[in-house]
Parts: C-alpha cells; sequence; structure tokens
C-alpha cells in the first residue's frame, strides 16, 4: 500500500510529516511518499535515520498555508496538497493524508477525485472523546447549509466509518435537535427525521445538546453549522472553566497565600496520586486526539485523511495509519454500496 | 406596581413560589397577586407569617404540567398562567412572573398579551453566568426556524434588554456563525450580518463556538435551534467533566486507596482551603442563576418574566426582582421605539 502525506500541511510541517512519517514506515507496512519542497524535506530526513526506510518524495514547489482562502488550490497548480491529490487520481497511490488547511483539502480533494457515484456532499467528521468512550460527529463544517437527503447521506457514511475503522457493530445513530420528541427540531430536521428512520439505520433519534456527550449514539449528524458551533464549543467551555480554576486558586493574594499554607499537606498527600498514575494515563489517552489522529473527508471518491492543523509527529503517524485502515477496510466502496442501498430504499417509499 | 405571579408553576411550585413571594414581598415596594388553586395557596401561606404583607390571591382551578404540550393553554382556560396573562391585559397586574412550562408561558402570553407593534417573533433570551461576566443569548428556542429579519430584532430586543435591566451601556452585539470572517455561516447568518452591521448597534461581528463564553460579546444573537443546542451543550459538557472526575478518583480501587493514602495531607492542606473561602464564595455566587431568577420573553406586549422550572424561593424571589425592574426601567415601549427605529433604517436602506 502507497500512502502520499503532504508534507508541507499543518501548524508543525514539514518538521511534524517528516518525523511521523518515519515512525509511520516503521510500525506499519505500507510505502510513504512524501510531497513538498524536495530541498526542505531531504534537509528534514537527514536529521532521522531513515535508511532502508521505504520513503519516497515527490517535489511540489508550492504549499496553501493554513489561513489561506480553501480557492488557493485553483492558482497553485503545484501545491503539495494537489499533487498529492493528483497522485491518487493517477493510481499512483492508494490515499492521501493532510494535515493542512481542511477547507483547501477538501477542495482539492473535490476537484481531482470528485465524489463517490450518489453522494450529494462529502462531510467532514471528527471523532470526539468522551471517555471512556468517543462519539462521531458530522458534519463539522463542510456544509453550513443542508437538506434533509444530505443528512440522511451523513448518517450512512458516518455509520460506515464507525463500523469500519472503529469496529462499532450497528451504530447508533441520532440527529441533534432541539428537543427529544421527534415532533421537536428545525424544519431540516424535522424533514430528516422521517428518512433516517427509514433507512434501516440502527437510528436512535433526535440528540439534545446535554446528551451529545452522554452515550446515547456512537455516530451524531447535524449539519455543517451546527456541527462546527459543537465542536468550538465545546473546546471553548474546557478552556473556560480551565482559566475559571486558574483564577480561582490565584485571583487574590489571599489565595496565594492559601496555596502556600497548603502545599506542606498537599506534599503529604502527593505520594497517593502515584497509585492514580495508571487511571490518570488511561484518561490521558482516552482524551489525546493525536491517537486517533485524523479522520477521513466522507464521500469523496478516495480516500483523504484530513488532521489536525496542530498535528506533531504522533498524531502524523495515527493519521497515516488511518489512511491504510481506511483502504485495507474498504471504506470508499463500501460507503458506495450504503449510499446506493438507501437510495433503493428511498425510491421504494416514494412509490408507495 | 402589582405582579401577578403564577403561583402553580415549576417543579417546584406551590411551596417554592409562595415563599418566594413572601421573600420578594418583604424586600420590595410591590404588590404581588399570586394566580392558583386558592385552598393550596392558603395552605402555604399558612407556613409562613405573611400578615401585613401586600400579597394577595387570584383563583385558578387548573394548572399545565411542565410536561404538557403548550396547547395545553388553549383547552385549560382556567389555568394560572392563563389568568395571569388575562389580569396582565385587563390592566389588572404591570408585569407577569412564572417558572412554569415555559412554552405554554410563551403561547398564553402570545394569546392575551400579542405581540409588540411591529415585532415578527419573541423570543426566549437567558443570561449566561461566565464569571466575572455574563452574557446574553437568544432566541435559545422559541423559534426554530428563523428569518434574517427576526435575528435583527432579536439583537434589537437582546441590546435594550442588556442596557436596561442590566446596565450595559452600548452592548456588544454578536453573531453565532461558524467562522469569524463576514463572509462565514449559514445563508441565514451571512444575510442576516449586512443587517446588523447597519443596524446603529454595537454590532461586533461573528462569534465562534469558541468564544462564546469569552469577552468578546454582551449580547449573543442566533436562531431558536442553536441557541438550544448551546445552552443545552453548555450544561452537558459541565455535567460530563464532574463525572469523568469522579470517575476518576473512584473508578478503580487503586484509585479509592489513594484517596485514603492522600487522607492524611488532604486533611493538613484543608485550612489552606478557609483563606480560599472569599474567592469561592465570589465565584458560587457569579456561577448562581438564580440571582437572575428568570428572563424576559422578549417582544410580547407586556412584561413577562420566564424563571428556571427547578426555580426555589429565592429564585422565585429574584425573578419577581426581574419583573419588576422591567417594568420601572420601561423594558416594552423602549423595545417597541428601537424596533421602530430600526424599521426605519430598513427602509431608508431598501430605497437606495
Amino acid at each position: 500500500m502507497k500512502i502520499a502525506l503532504d508534507a508541507m500541511g499543518g501548524d508543525h510541517a514539514p518538521e511534524a510529516t517528516v518525523a511521523g512519517a518515519i515512525q509511520a514506515a516503521r510500525a506499519y507496512d505500507l510505502e510513504i511518499v512524501l510531497v513538498g519542497d524536495e530541498r526542505r524535506l531531504q534537509a528534514e530526513l537527514q536529521k532521522h535515520d531513515a535508511r532502508g526506510l521505504p520513503l519516497s518524495i515527490v517535489h511540489a514547489s508550492q504549499a496553501v498555508g493554513m489561513e489561506e482562502h480553501t480557492m488557493a488550490v485553483k492558482q497553485k497548480r503545484d501545491a503539495s496538497i494537489v499533487v498529492a491529490m493528483r497522485l491518487a487520481r493517477e493510481g499512483e497511490v492508494d490515499a492521501v493524508a493532510s494535515a493542512g488547511n481542511s477547507g483547501a483539502v477538501m477542495a482539492a480533494a473535490l476537484f481531482n477525485l470528485g465524489r463517490i457515484p450518489g453522494v450529494i456532499r462529502p462531510a467532514l467528521v471528527t471523532v470526539y472523546p468522551a471517555p471512556p468512550r468517543y462519539y462521531i460527529l458530522l458534519d463539522i463544517g463542510a456544509n453550513a447549509d443542508c437538506k434533509p437527503e444530505y443528512l440522511l447521506q451523513f448518517a450512512v457514511m458516518g455509520a460506515v466509518y464507525a463500523e469500519k475503522i472503529h469496529g462499532i457493530p450497528g451504530p447508533r445513530v441520532g440527529i441533534v435537535s432541539n428537543g427529544e420528541e421527534p415532533d421537536k427540531g428545525s424544519m431540516l430536521v424535522r424533514e430528516a427525521f422521517p428518512l433516517l428512520q427509514a433507512s434501516g439505520l440502527n437510528f436512535v433519534g433526535n440528540v439534545e445538546g446535554k446528551d451529545i456527550h452522554r452515550d446515547v449514539a456512537d455516530v451524531i449528524v447535524t449539519d455543517g453549522f451546527t456541527g462546527n458551533v459543537i465542536i468550538k464549543l465545546t473546546e471553548g467551555i474546557v478552556s473556560f472553566l480551565g482559566k475559571m480554576l486558574v483564577r480561582q486558586l490565584t485571583g487574590t493574594w489571599r489565595d496565594r497565600i492559601a496555596l502556600l499554607v497548603m502545599a506542606p499537606g498537599l506534599l503529604l498527600a502527593s505520594p497517593g496520586l502515584l497509585l492514580m498514575v495508571p487511571t490518570l494515563r488511561r484518561t490521558r489517552r482516552q482524551l489525546d486526539w493525536r491517537e486517533i489522529g485524523g479522520a477521513p473527508l466522507l464521500g469523496v471518491n478516495g480516500v483523504v485523511i484530513i488532521g489536525h492543523g496542530r498535528s506533531d509527529a504522533y498524531a502524523v503517524r495515527h493519521m497515516i495509519r488511518q489512511a491504510m485502515v481506511a483502504v485495507e477496510q474498504r471504506l470508499v466502496p463500501t460507503i458506495q454500496e450504503e449510499i446506493q442501498r438507501t437510495e433503493q430504499i428511498h425510491k421504494a417509499r416514494g412509490k408507495n
């Protein structure tokens, strides 16, 4: 198997991408094509002992920056992400992985690979940790305005992804709404509801905001506007609570003195923390997005994995692993089959 | 000033409503009309020393339950919330306060009081604590599907509310979106954006999910679907993090033994906590929704305050205070003036 890595994509490229590719080449049985500025990539490779590893370089003279407009991929014909997609289109590689500008990755994928036959709109998916489990949320930003049929297809693609890549058989599928009852929701949600009910998926109904982090569904479907607000709000609240805690502990002189007064006791208590290390480690691992590494752009006609912009080498390694698993598990052909199956149900219903 | 309290509304009615009314009658200079089952309310009043307080009872033989469908107000003509609204319509009272079924309160208000002239849709507003500040969010569920003009009016009403009731001069108004740039958003948001820019409000642009809890806007406008997801997701995450912490500390036997091992040290450290009490108290007060007590149903032609279903006496007291302040501050006439002003800007723009 051969995977193209957009070696110029991400906040820490190309250091993190090259180091991650080396980790992946050591850990998994695959070939990696580093796409990017040959001279810089050679220099990065020099820093490591990469002899004998199945790594090659395909030169690309340009790169799309993290803050650039999506449409930069139209002007920059020799951008690393564009060249990587071209390799996939020409069958030179089996998958593309990038931690770069996700809008640009999507545009380049659509332009070069197109959609899976039958898919109306591709969707951005995320795997969100909520220990001891995680949930799969889509769309998180590719389609700010959706139609009921899009949401049905997101559900189908999300369920295939959950089953094939995350090994969740018959995943529970829910739809974000502003109430539990089937008659609650925006017009979009109320129209998508019966489509999901008739889809043959394990549809569990509406999921309210308060239940998103509870174990009520494996795949949570929503439009790209709401999905984007959900993931960013979640990040925002966690960061807000952390800051509130720090302010509580160190906001006034009295609080800082209190910490000093408490120091001997806390020191005395600290050996007990050692006993907690296994659980702490497990929780940290469960919260670590880097182990997931990235998520596929669902609906494009090829395996395209998008990683976090702030990916380090470890995250890049797992992003490459995701690409490998998606190819092995036949993610794209399975989505095509399932989309066709759903389409037939839809047509059969229309006739009645 | 005379305020009608839906004495049968809320999870803890009529105990909490009567006790809260007594607190409010003692604290503020106003008359309170308890609307509900006369015999039960008399029995509740007997439990307190309410002699000489400006409290009266207006009998209502029915009540709308918290889980009943909104439309119950149509059948139950003698429900406490309906009778309270009728008192307001007939000018018998200056405002209505209820911790009952908010859908029913809204339906009863619309049916009896109607909308402020010029207002297309009323909105549910919430005041959300994000210490050291709070933010005002609307709509949080009255209108799952919105048009750009609704959002403009929500912004106008929210800004009047922030200024008049919360004393925030020239409040910063933002709109929830899936990106900071003005071209980001659903079609609804992109169409509302220029209306807000031209509104004369202190419009600060798009607010992403991650920034809702940061101090970027005082009034945050969105459709009722997204607003509902935002408040429920926020609650859900806070509760999820709490449960994760408990599981971390007590999930395995080893963790529980660790707590035992740490106990002497924690005990030794605990006096230091006393020094933190002032800050802890302040934070707790800042997080206490009960001090806010409730929020007006913006856009109906009268002061209607909706409190939390789980309101206790203290929250009911503050809900009544909110009603008093809204009347004193001329909330309804000011909204009418501001809606007209915005309408004129809108028309003038249309001519160009």
